[in-house]
């Protein structure tokens, strides 16, 4: 009968010690099979050990964004109490949804559809993102590689529940939009950080490289990216996919700014023949839909229905109106021009005003409805930053170090106002950093 | 050095071993706490030693209410192929959501609501449904006390992720909802099923007395029952309240057919001055609006805040347009009274077209949307029984099977179905149970 106290004195000492992830797994995973324990054990109990020395070590899990949630709060409350502010924190296009859209929504609920439907969402809609993605990237996409989930979010978590288990290491392109990070620890995986930096174009390839390990079981893409704006090339996108061929590990692609392209073609991760990869999207940001939220995810069948037991888990369905107004989007062409041709003005003017300050580094835009520039003083601290810009200049801004501890001399500012407006807002934004340094 | 590999050895003679529950959560947290590790670890660990024990013995776990899913299915294929089907196997009313409410969802559509929003839900709803609920039950609740859910269903997943941790026990009462258990399972905590029966009057207090214990974490209650109809009388609720307290554990009652009580006035959990509370509801049922996907909780706030985080990071908000149609049915009393009412006349009528049959025991019906008698034939089978009743009587009931392993003898029959129609299916089943037998 073994002893349950001596496992946890030996478990205390391996958590105390120095031995890495690599080898521990190593080591459980060969024991596991020796003794007749699942793989499954062994991983979980890894991440159980790997979870305690944390904190243990009193290492500090990184705020997930909430800090910007509060801040935007703030900017409510002033703007709620009269203050005219320029907001330029948020990760939400100014326009609306198009009128299409919104008959479409009344128009189902009219007609009473505003029952249970199934979990995988509805087929004239998973038929439509089949048709079209295939046609678009000359791929062979059926309704069953499609499911429709309650926005991007939800896409990302259901895969993520999907294909990892808990204790499993995930891979994370910093910056990068903080709830990645946030949903992975969420449920119970480890990330691992991967950084870019400006200096490098943000090219994540070599630093992916040296990191990817036959640990990592699942690697979380983002272009065009969030916060960053840039865009993968096709080669850097091929060499990053069979990277994770090589180890084994799923790729996900988030690819909600794919309409909001400046740069070429975009190129889909769907291009590419390897066999586990998941590809998320929404139909927030191109229509303006972002309160309904409606995205889906394409995969292989197997994959797409365990994002939709994972739905049918914990919301059992979405409703069928919000999918009928998603269906009508997709037909409305127009609307979706116009968005990214809007959002693409807006990001060379953002381009333009704020290359006038000799402080302020900023690349020419390739995509998203982001600037991610770099700023040029010693000890930046864009917190501190986005705060008196919002006190003395009625600007906000979502702070550089929203997205990783390593850019807090950044900043995301969002092409989401008018042409003119937005020319003030760079031109107080600047200001405000000469006033800083 | 700890070494890794004995650990497994050791945990792997635990595993195989017979020491109970208890006993190991009791020698890990005393060695837990000597050796500086986390309560939190030492739960975790044993959560991970049960169910790699579960998974040794070939314990199978519930299908779910998947088979349902299915036999689901086959009945909409059958109607697709043009054949008329009764059907009573649904959880689902067949009255749609009053025009007040389509009309509320379409003017928020209009007007531009279906932007991101606070993840807790619209602060109107919130204080809307504080202030009804606390008029209605006597108690004094604020909006802080309440967040607004994608459905009871995310109402439940984001409760038990509030006030449980992977590996602890959460106690359903059988026959229940499936969705309960796949939940707890699906987050990685454990089910302790007690079970209810017939001949007491589906009386859970005696059975809860003898098994729950310091183990448990938390409760889960739902008066009126679905299946079953049963309404716990507050003495009992008062006793199963006092129980929980005693042994530290969280009550989660799921109040989603409040409104549907045909005996005396309803007792909302909401009344009892115990702590550790939280009460599910949803729009679903009162006011048919299934599909919208709208419930919410009422906690104390530091739970409400919880709950929210968890809606965050799945989802990240719910449509604004959505809860403002939820605003618009909590001011239609009118159409909640008169759903009420349909669903009580038919369950007068289910109640007394079943009770023609010598072979069905049938109980008055005191709420929710069912009855779930009892067949008296030995060795029935409510799967073989619901399959025939499809294919020879076109009507679909949903076995008793899906609700426990104990309930094999039993239907649930949903009062879906006008006055005439729902005479003739109980005419079929009848004839059905005579045929079976």
């Amino acid at each position: 009968m073994g002893d349950i106290r001596e496992i946890l004195k030996l478990c205390a000492e391996c958590i105390k010690g120095n031995l890495g992830e690599g080898d521990l797994l190593e080591k459980l995973l060969a024991e596991a099979r020796k003794l007749g324990l699942s793989e499954e054990f062994a991983r979980r109990l890894l991440g159980l050990m790997l979870d305690e020395r944390h904190r243990i070590r009193g290492e500090v899990t990184p705020p997930s964004g909430l800090k910007l949630r509060e801040f935007a709060s703030k900017v409510q409350e002033l703007q709620r109490g009269g203050e005219k502010v320029m907001r330029l924190e948020l990760g939400e296009p100014d326009f609306s949804a198009p009128p299409s859209v919104v008959e479409a929504a009344c128009r189902a609920l009219q007609e009473g559809l505003s029952k249970y439907g199934p979990a995988t969402g509805i087929k004239e809609l998973r038929q439509a993102l089949a048709s079209k993605l295939s046609e678009r990237f000359g791929v062979d996409l059926k309704l069953d590689n499609v499911v429709i989930t309650a926005g991007g979010t939800f896409a990302v978590y259901g895969s993520i529940e999907a294909v990892t288990k808990p204790g499993d290491e995930v891979v994370v392109i910093e910056p990068a939009w903080p709830l990645y990070a946030h949903q992975i620890r969420w449920l119970g995986r480890r990330v691992l950080a991967i950084k870019t930096r400006f200096e490098d174009d943000w090219d994540p390839v070599e630093e992916l490289q040296e990191k990817v390990s036959k640990l990592t079981k699942l690697i979380i893409l983002n272009y065009p990216n969030n916060p960053t704006g840039k865009i993968l090339d096709k080669g850097s996108l091929k060499a990053v996919l069979e990277l994770a061929e090589d180890v084994g590990a799923w790729v996900l692609s988030d690819e909600v700014y794919m309409d909001f392209c400046y740069k070429d073609r975009f190129v889909s991760t769907l291009e590419f023949p390897i066999e586990k990869k998941i590809v998320v999207n929404s139909f927030s940001k191109t229509w303006g839909m972002t309160g309904f939220r409606v995205g889906y995810i394409v995969s292989d069948p197997e994959i797409a229905m365990k994002v939709a037991r994972a739905q049918n888990t914990a919301m059992t369905c979405i409703p069928e109106f919000v999918q009928r107004a998603a269906l009508a989007a997709l037909n409305d062409e127009e609307s979706a021009r116009r968005n990214v041709e809007l959002v693409g003005e807006r990001l060379k003017i953002l381009y333009e005003e704020l290359s006038k300050s000799k402080l302020i580094e900023v690349k020419p835009p390739e995509g998203a409805m982001y600037v991610f520039p770099r700023i040029k003083i010693k000890g930046f601290d864009s917190w501190k930053f986005a705060w008196m810009l919002l006190e003395r200049k009625r600007v906000s801004i979502a702070p550089g170090a929203c997205f990783g501890e390593d850019y807090n001399n950044h900043l995301r500012i969002s092409a989401v106002l008018d042409g003119e407006p937005l020319r003030e807002a760079c031109r107080r934004i600047r200001e405000a950093i000469e006033e800083y340094s």
